[in-house]
This record gives structure tokens, sequence and C-alpha cells, in this order.
């Protein structure tokens, strides 16, 4: 591939189908993609498309209404789904759209020899959501401090460089083909932060994006653009953006009809509008709805959608006000709007109440707006989670999240209710190997893998991950992956920010720690450490009363520290270093005892992986290797200003006596 | 003057000398300058500048024999110094040399009308040291992180401008009357970080460094340049830069006889190695005597001078190892240095062991080469004392390290043995009142006063810029802008970091608090608070002896908590919060105390100077009044931040019951 790292879809993967017999059905656009692909895998392990006779593996477009016929009853396959049976010695993937298939067809990858063995009846597979994207938070310019993509781990940007479309298609496609490969339709080409040169691209840049949309097209994935709110005042020279405004309205409706004449099946836009400085509504007294309603009305006739992010915080607090929460602000601002948004506009919402730090309850928008299309939103590039330094495999963190039922144990799950997409801000970069850490691929499949099935086991879809990146893998280089990345969220948390307090890492870059880095900033994030005790104080009794924002029984049990789990502990509470943790430990040794078994986790997956060094090509472990080393660094920072801190603070000793400075 | 503010010479201060007859006499380009100065001033205020005849004041320069022979032996005016006396109705200024009857001129326009009136004794006025330099921390090329002006808070460089010469003499010239109008015969015209492209200064753009020489000469100031110690491989092409190197010796001889072919009476260089990153003799295994000996060698036969930087310490430090300790390493590196410097090295020492921090002691280094010519830094560009937001006139601190004594009451002052300079690193840029802050003014008046006389009082060098700045000003505005700035000093050192112990603001750009910024960094910058007590051990017995690095009596004093002064008591020892002041105050209180009253004593200051607006043109009031708001909402930012952080720590309550958050 030209030098592109092959990600999860080295040559190798795709021997078991390069030595059948295929036969592609169908005609279309994504149908020639299937077909390549087939072909150019029978063209380096043997096998052969095959136009009729016998075959090994049938991939059929079929119209709907043949798939009613041939099953009892409708599959409702609709344009994503396919269905994968095996009997009589052949394989049939069968389809109704031209997505459906090509996800038939890294189903089958995906088996491996699997999917020609034995018989398998008749499985159904479609997305739990019809909108799986990710958000690449890329700047056009080089921006002064963000650089060219912003909280970007992994180099320059894959479309933009230095203010100007990179026009480097093959890089773009091979990204596309990986994305298709775990379920990924869709793409945000800008960063959310819309500054002067990216407002651009919504009109006379457009033709800019249209190049990356025609790339991403024949791997299924339509395109979607971040937009700043000031459009019609900053391109358009209106004097308002006023949502409620003819004009506005107008100039939307035509800026809409110039991107859709250069992108036909352009997805829509993502906004961050009235947030950390970004322009919205509150400009003009409106409400959020009225600024998306705006939005959704000039793109719905063209089948387009609006995201509209729920990140709407008070960036400009005051640390001596302890009555105002940041966690509480995005439910304050659109708990009251349910029901007010159009069809086509969704509310995109950031998983935890605060900014994807290693550990949040998930948020209660979630679970607040029965009637609005909701999009939730992680986070795979890892701003707060090691920056692709560290190891930090999130498939379980998200997970958590997605099968998180946010009405109750009745209710449906974030995963279910996620009408509106499930979304992550990508990790991707012109790095060579796309993501920095290379094992940092592992988060990016896994999402995808996630985004198509909410309610999948994580651990699965690292196994996967593995046998496809490192097809033939050897018992011990499987295990080692393993044990590498399964519970490396964890160790992450244990060495970082204790008990879902959160921050406590360096203002700006976000990277390493700083105990009181945020501790009287502006930005609401806190943890109130003093010489007696640490948390924050969210209960609807005594405190800022966002753990009433939830419904039952989460409103209860995160009410009291009693029933609050111990792992969310400090935001909700404000307890005493000897708080008595569900554990069995005290807040204090527990601190201490995280801190030290964080570190030596971190020393022994760096040993597994540099045992690994015979199993895996000398420059991805190199890379790796050079990784682990600040991994270990870093922890050991995070361990001892940590513990330093807190013995500091608390005068209380270890309890078994280890170093702390 | 085309809109460049006149700061401390505007037109009415020449006024009593306006109105005068003058005779000019002697010849040479700084004779021109003085009389043109004269002639300019009788041209606007109707006096007359005589060939001969009757006068009122004689500028006379005169051969150093014929002073000799005029007075009872020799006066040792050299080449800076004056005569002044008033006898007969003639007030007459003598020098040998066109830098004294300049220095002279403008000690008639200080004294304004006084200098015409009764008779006055002959007085001599010559400078303490021949070297009272400006550094410029300017960059040529805009630095990434740094911008224009390292640590620079008034606009632009005065020289440079994104990477090219700004080539704006006018605003130079009117910059170099300003230095010689307080004293000021030296620039550096560029940071002693030198970058790639500021490197070029030294060879193929010299040019541009000869043409400001052009503008500042006129007034008696000669140029220095910042090199880097590796110009020999960066610029040179050579494998090395080690300074027992032939070729690099030969390739230093070859670059100095460049920068003397363009400018004839060039200064010298000033080198900052082996520092914060920048290259210097340790890369060789030389010491800084042998890498300062290089140039030395190089500029001797021209009468240059090099200003090496004895700010070199462990900027890579561990936290944990709390026997490192940075104020100690100035002195570990160059005491033992003592004698080995060529005559033209000049060891530059910042005038304290850390970082021109509000409150230091003294520098040992400044007590420990008495073979050694030595120059004192201090800092203008207030970097850490409010970056010309806040009003911080620094003559009673700078006063206080001229003053001090490092070899005991026997020894000389720090301005009594700086025989290689005393050097500011300047606080001007282009902004349209120099100086950012217009009261910041008075600190470079202040500086260049005290640079040349370093014994005199600070309050009555105040009273100078201030009778200069506002000429005729009603008593109202001298009051108030002595109340305004006199004792503001002392006020931020009350809201800032408490006792000594220095830093406590945010890392990087260094403005506003944060305690524990710099705690667990690099830096080698901390203060060790923990819940009982707070401060540095630097005891020679006990802690890191740095103490015993002082002769006596300082070295027994700063010893011991009990004798050590209480504004310097948490540098040089670890108490307890409830430790007892001299003050009689505990050490927690004085932090409440004094956080509480400088907040008070900015409030006050704001009103004075709110009380002025009749009094001071618009612009400058204006300007003074916005940076009036920021320094008090700043100076309670840090009142709040280091009080709840304290109390936080403590647990101990205000005694007098005030807000802590």
């Amino acid at each position: 591939m030209n030098g592109i790292d092959p990600g999860w879809l080295p040559p190798e993967a795709f021997r078991p189908l390069g030595t059948r017999r295929t036969l592609v059905r169908g005609s279309g656009p994504l149908v020639g993609t299937v077909r390549d692909e087939v072909t150019d895998a029978c063209g380096r392990f043997g096998g052969e498309v095959v136009r009729d006779g016998a075959y090994d593996l049938l991939l059929d477009l079929v119209e709907a209404a043949d798939v009613v016929e041939a099953a009892d009853g409708g599959l409702g396959l609709g344009d994503e789904g396919f269905a994968f049976a095996r009997d009589g010695g052949t394989t049939t993937v069968t389809a109704c759209g031209g997505r459906g298939l090509l996800y038939g067809l890294f189903h089958v990858v995906r088996l491996g020899e699997e999917a020609f063995q034995g018989v398998r009846p008749r499985e159904v597979h479609r997305p739990a959501t019809d909108l799986r994207m990710l958000d690449h938070w890329d700047n056009v310019a080089v921006h002064p401090v963000m650089g060219q993509v912003e909280r970007g781990y992994a180099g320059g940007s894959l479309f933009w460089r230095d203010g100007r479309a990179r026009g480097e298609p093959e890089r773009v496609r091979a990204y596309a083909r990986l994305l298709a490969a775990c379920g990924i339709n869709a793409v945000c080409v800008n960063n959310v932060n819309v500054h002067a040169t990216e407002a651009r691209l919504l009109t006379d840049r457009i033709g800019e994006v249209a190049a990356i949309a025609d790339v991403l097209r024949p791997y299924g994935i339509r395109t979607h653009l971040s937009v700043t709110f000031a459009a019609p005042v900053v391109l358009g020279g209106l004097s308002t953006a006023d949502p409620l405004d003819a004009e506005v309205r107008a100039w939307w409706e035509r800026a809409v009809r110039g991107v859709y004449a250069a992108i036909g099946d352009f997805g829509g836009f993502v906004v961050k509008a009235d947030s950390e400085g970004q322009p919205g509504p509150f400009t003009y007294g409106r409400s959020h709805a009225q600024g998306a309603n705006l939005l959704a009305g000039a793109l719905a006739p063209h089948g387009g959608t609006v995201h509209w992010r729920a990140f709407v915080y008070d960036h400009r607090q005051d640390w001596r006000d302890r009555t105002t929460d940041r966690a509480r602000a995005a439910y304050d601002h659109f708990a009251p709007l349910d029901g007010k948004f159009a069809d086509n506009a969704v509310l995109q919402v950031k998983h935890g109440p605060m900014d994807f730090q290693v550990r949040e309850p998930v948020s209660p928008v979630l679970g607040a707006l029965p009637r609005t299309r909701l999009a939730v939103e992680v986070q795979a590039t890892q701003e707060y989670t090691g920056q692709q330094r560290h190891v930090c495999w999130l498939g379980p963190m998200w997970s958590e999240v997605l099968r998180f039922r946010p009405r109750g144990e009745g209710g449906p799950s974030v995963g279910e209710s996620a009408r509106g997409g499930i979304v992550a801000v990508s990790n991707v970069g012109d790095d060579p190997f796309w993501t920095g850490h290379p094992l940092a691929q592992a988060n990016l499949y896994t999402f995808g893998r996630l985004a198509w099935q909410p309610d999948a086991e994580p651990l699965g879809i690292l196994d996967e991950w593995i046998a496809l990146s490192f097809p033939s893998a050897p018992e011990r280089l499987v295990t080692g992956l393993r044990r590498v990345l399964d519970g490396s969220w964890a160790t992450y948390e244990k060495y970082t920010a204790p008990l879902g307090v959160g921050w406590m890492v360096q203002p700006g870059h976000h990277y390493g720690p700083s105990v009181d880095g945020y501790e009287y900033s502006p930005w609401g994030t806190y943890h109130f450490a003093d010489r007696d005790g640490i948390g924050v104080d969210r209960s609807a009794a005594a405190g800022t009363g966002f753990a009433g924002q939830y419904a039952k029984p989460w409103a209860e049990l995160y009410e009291s520290p009693d029933t609050c789990p111990d792992e969310l502990l400090l935001f909700f509470h404000h307890v005493s270093y000897g708080h008595m943790l569900h554990s069995g430990k005290t807040v204090i040794q527990h601190i201490y005892d995280t801190h030290f078994e964080g570190v030596e986790e971190v020393a022994a997956a760096r040993e597994v992986w540099a045992s690994l060094v015979d199993l895996v090509d000398a420059a991805r472990h190199a890379r790796g290797s050079e990784r682990f080393e600040e991994q270990l660094r870093s922890a050991r920072e995070w361990r001892d200003q940590v513990n330093s801190y807190f013995f500091r603070k608390s005068g209380v000793p270890d309890a078994h006596g280890r170093r702390i400075y």
C-alpha cells in the first residue's frame, strides 16, 4: 500500500477470501468496491472472481423485495444490514444496499477461515444506529496554539496542511477502507472550532470538501462539515446571524444549495455554538433549538442533518463560587428544549457531563430528552487518556457508557437510544502508524465496531482487531497484546486522577499531572482538596444538585456516599481522607495503592511488549517501545506527584511504608 | 515628536535651558548632538545658542589636561564624567569627552530652573561603572512560543519585525535620547536566546546591526550583540565549537573582524551558554572561563568585551531530589573560576540566585569572585512583577541590591564592585507609551540613574522622573504619582509569593498565581508546602547549604530562622505555619494579612490614579486606568488563591475572620 500502514487490513487478512471462488452479484458503485476488493485478494492468493458456475462465496446485492420473499417475513436489512449464512459448502452474504454488501464483505474477512467452514444458519447483521461518525478536529490553517489538528497526537491532518487541502487521495482512500471495515459511515472533515480559514469550506472552498467526499464515497462514507454559526456574518457580510431573521435563513438555504451542488450525498453540519468562545444563538436571545432548527431547515430538503453539540457551559466560571457546577450545564441548557428540535436536528452529547475524563458518570442529558434525536460523542483521540503516548484501550469505557440505561433498568441503553448516531473524535493523523501509538489503532477499530453494535463485548472486538491486524499470530503474540491492551484503561485510571474526580492535568495541553492545575481556574473543574478531604458535593440535598438530574435509580444511587460507586465517589461527594470505600480501603490508602499499582502495571505491560519483539515488525515494535518508556516515566510522575500532593495535604502515611516524596 | 511618546523628555522640560543663552564649546559628533539639543530648545523657547559674548550656560568640552590645570589636581572626569558649577551668573558644565558633555547637558535639564540660580560650587559627576547596559530580549524572527520579544510586555521590538530589521530610525533615535538622558551607554539589540535567524546577525546580517548602531551612536550608546556559542558550527559549518580548537578560534577572530569592519565602536558580545538549552563549552568538556576567553580573545584587539551570563543551572531537575538546589548553581559553577577570566571578559550575574523574583537574597556570586570583572543584571521588564499590567516600581529593590555588601560590612557594595557593568533587561517595545504601562517608564529611568549612581536614593530619582515627565506638575499630581509608585513593589510582594519563597506563578507565561505551578517541575523552583509548614531549608547545617555560600555576616544571619530577615525566611528555611516572625505575627497570619493588605493597597492606588484624571493627558490616563482594573482583578486572584491554598492546607482560620474561599 505504498508505505501506508495497512492497520487492521493487512493483505494476509484476505487470504481465506482470496483463495476462494467468489461471485459478486449486483451493480452500483459500492458493488464495484466490493468486486475490486475481492479481485485484489484473489489476485494475491490465487482465488477467482467467477461470473457464474460454482463458487464458495456469494456476495449478493438484491432488491429488498427479494429478501422478503426469500425469508419468512422481512429482514429489514435496510441499506446497511446484511444476512450471512453458510450451507451446502457455500457462504452467502445478502444485502439490499451497497453499504450492506460492503459490510458483509468485511464480515467475511473478519471471520477468516471460519467463514468457509461448516454450516451456519442465517444471521442478520445490522447497525444499531444509522450514523457512525468520526469527527476530525483538523484545522485547515495551522492554529497558533492548537496546531494543525486540535488535540491531535498522530501528526498532521489527513485532509489539510498549512491552509490548503493536502490532495493525497490515496491515503484518504486507505483510511476510508479501514473505516468501512469497522463500520464507520460518516466523517466530519474539520474541527468543531471553526476559525476564519475553515469557515470558508462552506462556501468558496466547498470544492476541496467535495474532493475528499469523492474519495470517501466508494467506501460508503458520507462527508460532514463543521460550520460556524456566524457564517452569515463572517462569510455572507450580513449584519446578523439571528436564526429568526429571514435574510439569515435565505443565506443558509443558498449556502446549503451550494454544498449539495458540489456533494450530492453530503451528510450535514456539525456545530459547536455558544461554547468555549464559539458564536451561537445566545447572541441573539434565541434558544439552541432555534439555532439548530435554522440549519436543519436549510438541510432538510436535501436530506442532510445538523449535529448540534450539547457542550455548552460557562468557561469563565469563578472558582470561588461553589454553587455553579459545570457538570450541570448541558442538562440545564438542553433538557428544557426536548421536543423542540427539528427531525433532522441531532443533539450531540459528550458521554460524560465534563469533558472526556478517564472516569465520569454518563451524562444525564442522554436520558433527559426522549423526544429528541441524540447522538453520543466519545473521544478516540486520547486528550485526557495519555495522548497516544500511553496505551489506553478505551473499549471497556465506551462499552460501559453505551450499555448504561440513563432512564433506569427498564429504559433503553445509551447505545439503543442514540438515534442520532454514535460519534467519536478521531485519533488519526498522517502518522506512519495512523494513530501515533500503533496500539491506539485498537481504539479506532473498537469504536467503529461498538458504534455498529453497542452491546458487543469489547474484549471480543479487541480479539477481532488482534486477529485482523496480526494474521496468523502465534498464541504468545495474541496473549501478549491482550495483556497489554485489556485493562490498560483501568491502569491509566489508577495512576491519574482518583475516584472520578477528574482533571489534575497540566492546563492547556492536558498532558501529565498537575494536581492543582485546574483548581483555581475559570474552567469549572475542581477537586476541592484540603487537609481533611477531597471531592465535589454534587448531591441534591447538600451539593450542586447535579445528582438530581438523573432518573431513578441513578439519582438515588449517586445521592449518598454510602451507595455511590467507589469509582465515582469523588465526582459526587466531598469526603474525608479516612472515608471507607466499599472496597474496604480508606480514600487516602486507595489513592496511594492505586498509584503504586498503576505504575507497576505499566512496567509489566512494557515488559510484555518488550517480550514480543520477535513477533512484531521492527518499526512498529520500536515505536511502541519508545512510547512505553514515556508512559512509564509519565506514570511515575503521576504517581509521585499525586501521592506527594495528598501526603503533604493529609499527613497520613502510606500503610505499606512505600516511598512518597 | 511625530507621535512618539516623549517619556521623561517632553519639550517643556527644556524650557529653562531653552530660554537662556548657551555657548557650546568643543567639537566632535556628540558635541553636535548637544548643540542640536540646545538649538532645538532655544528655537522652541526663545533662547539663543551663542558663539561668543555673554551667556548663561557654558557647555565646555575640554582636553583632559586643561581640566587638571583648572582644578586642584585631576578631576578624573574620564570620557563620561562632567563638572558642574555656577558662579557669577554663569552655569558651567565641563567635560573631557563627548559623552560627559551630553550627560552634563541632561543634568542641566534635570535641574531645570535651579541650574540657573544662585551660586553652586563645582560638583563632579561621574558614573560608578563604565558600562550601563540594556539587554533587549528581542527576537528577529517571531518565536513560536516567546513571540517577537521574549518576556516583552510593551508590544513589538523597536529593532526587528517578522524576521527583518524594522528600519525605523526615528523611533530608535528617540529611544537613544531617553536612554542618554538617564545615563545608559550600551544596548544589546537581540535576545540572549539566540535562535537560527538571530545567529546570523553576527555575520551576513551584521549590516542591520550596524544601521542600529549608527542611530544609537549620536547619543553615546554603544551597540552589543547576543551571539550563540555554537556560531562556528551553525554559521561557519565547522564540526566543533570547542573553545580550544584552533579553527574555532580563527573563525571567531574572522567573525569579529567582520563585526568591527561594520561597527567601529562595537561594544561586544552577550552570551548565554550552557543555560536552559543554549549550547556552551560544557559540550566540549571546557570550562566557562575557557568559553568566555575564546570570545574575549577575539574581541580584545578591537576593544570589545564579552558579557558571559552566570545564569547556569540544571533546568531538568528532579523535584523529588531535595539535595539539588538551583539557588546554589551559579556559585558552584563560577566561584571556582575566579581569576581565570580574561580582562575583557565580564561575568554577568543576575541579582538574585533564582530568577528575578519579587524578593530574593542578593546572589552570593556577587561576592565570590573578587578577581573577576562582574556585571550585575536586573530585570526592568516585569516578567515576575506584574508584566507591566501591574504598577511595580522596582527602584527600591534595585537599590537594596546595589547597596548590599556581599563580603560584609567592610567590603564593597554590589554597585561599587560591579566593574563589568550594571545591566537591565529592557522593558521597552513599540508600544505608544514605550513600556505598556505608562508608569513603567519610571523603572527604565530609575535603572539608568541607579546604574550611574548605585547609592542614590531611589525616591529622589522617582521625583526626578516625575518632575521631568510632568513638567510644572501641581503638587497634587506629584503627590499622587509618588503615592502610586512608591511602595508599589512592597504592595506587589504582599499579594504574591510570601516571605521570599518566590514563584507561585502560572508556568510558561509567568503571569498570575498558581501556587503549585512550579512545585513538581524540573525547573528547581519549590516551596514544599505541606499541612504543617512551608519553605526551603537552605541552611548549611541541615539544608541545601546555599546559606553557606555567603560571606559573614550573611552566612550566619541566613543560617538560622531566628536571625534570618522575615522577608527571606521561607527562602532559607522550612518553618511551621505557626512560626512566629520578628514582626510578631505567625507565618500563616502574615500570609493572610499581607494578601488582604496588598489588594487594599492596589485599590487605594487605583483610586489615587483615578483622582488624577484632570492632570494627566487622556490617553495616558486611560491606559493607566485600564491597567489598574487588571491589576486589581489580578491582585484579588492572587489574594484568594494564595489564601485559599494555605487555608486549605493549614486549616488555620484567619484571626480576623475575613473571607477565605
